[in-house]
């Protein structure tokens, strides 16, 4: 299992908490890609061979792929396959359903497609998630506070029990469940404030942070509050890293845009006195 | 589109609010069928031909097809078309995400694939879900209170402003919202007693139950709860209904197993004096 050690050991080898965020938008990937049957993955693949050194994980976006049916499937799988073993493979697919369905969805996710993580809605309740956690060297990662507006409608509601939010009430629940130790949170960078709330309820879990980048995230002051002793973050940038310009030169492009992101974070992480025992 | 209104006289039509349930899975379907490449179809389509005149819906749940990869969904799409167009054809998938991401979604559903309404879950908020709306013909079907056993973890959670439950700001929140005519609910058969609480919430709204059949809710304690003056019920069973017995005359008992829940129905629909203007 890529665990938490793992985890940690590729943040500080790579000095950074680099996720790449691979959705390949047809009509944002450079024209010259189109012609081929396997767009979607030809232009992730040089996102990859442009970035492994920077990167600690790969979030592939299953909406982009499963837009073009089973084309799509086939490329989504081709990819998985594609990124360098040190390297985190998120499925950001959010599923979750009752539990004979919610373990179809894990089947499909841990066994045929193999990645490390999986994105999952807790809407539904703890027995909902319990079909994914049979994977015992698999990743759960559960939303939380999302990165987007719509998170103030039910995650950030106010609870009658203890006054405490939505959000902090599905922290609460999955860090007490028997599968803690297979989760991560999802957490979006777009609410700097309450990554202290985060991290007095969940001070040891991973988080997989959204919102830096197009969404207009602080990555400084995320890091300051969400980081802990073992690293404990995973940082999200989407479109602008994928698509940084307009230009032709695109794997120089690419990887400017990813090394600019990872040398701020190199410089975060010398800060810590990070040690791997 | 298949209104609201086409909804109520297929259920004055038909005496039925029946909706089947397509969770094709391999390790029940009968052994003869096993042998094909499109497995999973092939048992769908005797099922649906078998019970067509007595379903309103039938309700395709994407984890049976997507755990088979890029042969999945072509099932999944053919079997989508194959569908009398009289009946609502529902893929429950559960999708939501950030606008963008539920865009590419929304696509896929109601472009490529072109069914008629789409299951969602409400928790990342009123933006994750309006990508979907753009496609004034169709349905978005939200998850409210589901039948499963962890409702009560979140769903059932009391918030603070009005010691309402979350599902029934879940309720609240999309039935005023800007596409609240596009809107259905789930709200599960498991819950009788909180039927009258949905529909204080949205007595106008259609809602899809599931819980009947294999999860044991009781079917005329949700008519006379859940149904209003439009029909606004569309009952699931699933496995009921796919898998009757370990008989061999499968088109016999299918048919047998979806009338015995139609003429339940029909007898309550009879008493209803419904009249379609």
């Amino acid at each position: 299992m890529k665990d938490s050690r793992f985890l940690f050991q590729q943040i500080v080898r790579k000095r950074s908490f680099l996720c790449i965020g691979l959705d390949p938008d047809l009509t944002k990937i450079p024209k010259s890609f189109l012609q081929s049957k396997t767009a979607l993955t030809d232009y992730c693949k040089l996102v990859i061979d442009n970035t492994h050194d920077l990167a600690i994980a790969y979030k592939l976006n299953l909406a982009f792929f499963e837009c073009y049916g089973a084309n799509g499937w086939d490329q989504f799988e081709d990819l998985v396959k594609y990124i360098p073993s040190e390297c985190l493979v998120i499925a950001d697919a959010k599923r979750a359903d009752i539990g004979n369905t919610s373990a179809m969805y894990a089947k499909y996710y841990f066994e045929r497609a193999n990645v490390d993580a999986l994105t999952l809605h807790p809407y539904m309740g703890i027995d909902s998630l319990e079909p994914f956690s049979n994977y015992k060297d698999k990743w759960l990662i559960i939303l939380a506070l999302t990165s987007n507006f719509g998170a103030k409608d039910f995650e950030m509601l106010q609870v009658q029990a203890d006054k405490q939010y939505l959000y902090e009430h599905v922290l609460q629940k999955f860090r007490d469940c028997a599968f803690s130790e297979q989760i991560m949170f999802v957490v979006g960078a777009t609410h700097p404030a309450h990554f202290i709330n985060v991290r007095k309820q969940v001070p040891d879990h991973f988080l997989l942070v959204p919102g830096i980048g197009e969404q207009g995230g602080d990555l400084i002051q995320t890091m300051e509050n969400g980081a802990n002793s073992t690293g404990g973050l995973i940082i999200n940038v989407g479109r602008k890293i994928l698509f940084p310009t307009a230009g032709d030169d695109h794997a120089f492009q690419i990887r400017n845009a990813a090394l600019a992101y990872q040398e701020i974070m190199g410089k975060f992480i010398d800060q810590q006195a990070y040690s791997v025992s």
